[in-house]
């Protein structure tokens, strides 16, 4: 086992950096954000950073990328204040990742990378058709993270769409049954295998 | 595909709906936080809420449960302003969720779930000697989030201790070789492969 230093790492090329970096923290969750203007525009991005933060309340947060990297998706979210999270199946990596490309304010990711836009219900945000499992949440707050110009941004789960066979005797959702996948890196596609399950940990005495 | 409302998802039994809500985003990291407060009691805690934030510079967070939950490692945080985050490996994964268990103060986890505690260089907290990729942060700043008590632990990465035949010519970790692990929910690990590795997206022209 070799020791680097964060001295070394600062001395890497940029997106060697990036990659290493990128995969220390581990496997990360990997969904589309669906999103919507007030003059009725799309949006559409991947994001490998969204984070249970509670479940009553029923809260997840996601990290959105400096405003200088034009990402539309945190504009949007202020905008309407509603947005969608949707699982990610192999039969659509491939757009899914594509989705990351910094298209201009005016394109419409769904059809950049011919993935289907629904609107259901009164959700004004839209939703990703082609996903098994896909949630509407209301914008609770956006936390700027001033040591890289980063946000948290922080939603309440409103309604969730789901087939629910998929759902457990104990609320738990196999979504591997689904086929949703996790990502490592920037770019890397895994799909998983469950080995273990515990049950809740209590403190044994000896 | 069923419409499930925050309503319904409210009226659920708090354990079902912990299930839930906790598979809804997704697969994610998972890894044992070492911490030592500053009498010398080190605490090791599992946590699958790590979240890169940004690679330049390198910085990792963590959601940490309310104070109440009486969570040790970041108390240990504050007080020396340093903390190690390791891999969990099939190994050793029972070990790790049993860390996950609510040990009085003056327990040291590590003898309690009987995992190794490694003190390497001058670094105050300890590591997990049987993880293969581990490294040490310095805190950087805890944000509160007010709307559950719960916490984002902001780390700057210090050193990385990893065999470095894993690390690929682009500086890519195939932390699967290594045999980390991911999780689903609250007691749920997995294995993975990978199935796809794409470049950084452009916009195609037509």
């Amino acid at each position: 086992m070799q020791h680097i230093s964060i001295d070394t790492i600062k001395t890497w090329e940029r997106f060697y950096r990036a990659n290493f970096i990128n995969c220390l923290s581990g496997f990360k969750s990997v969904n589309l954000i669906g999103s919507i203007n007030t003059a009725g525009q799309p949006n559409l991005a991947v994001f490998s950073s969204v984070v249970h933060l509670g479940s009553d309340p029923a809260l997840i947060g996601y990290i959105n990328r400096p405003l200088a990297a034009a990402c539309h998706t945190i504009n949007n979210i202020e905008e309407t204040g509603i947005y969608t999270i949707n699982h990610i199946h192999p039969s659509f990596v491939a757009k899914a990742h594509q989705s990351s490309a910094k298209y201009p304010k005016e394109v419409n990711e769904f059809e950049a990378v011919n993935l289907d836009a629904e609107f259901i219900h009164a959700i004004k945000a839209p939703f990703v058709r082609e996903s098994t499992i896909k949630y509407a949440l209301e914008l609770s707050e956006i936390i700027p993270i001033k040591q890289n110009n980063t946000f948290l941004v922080i939603g309440s789960v409103t309604d969730v769409f789901i087939d629910t066979n998929l759902i457990g005797e104990d609320g738990f959702i196999s979504i591997e049954e689904a086929e949703s996948i996790t990502c490592l890196g920037v770019d890397a596609y895994y799909t998983t295998e469950k080995f273990a399950r515990f049950g809740y940990a209590r403190v044994v005495k000896p």
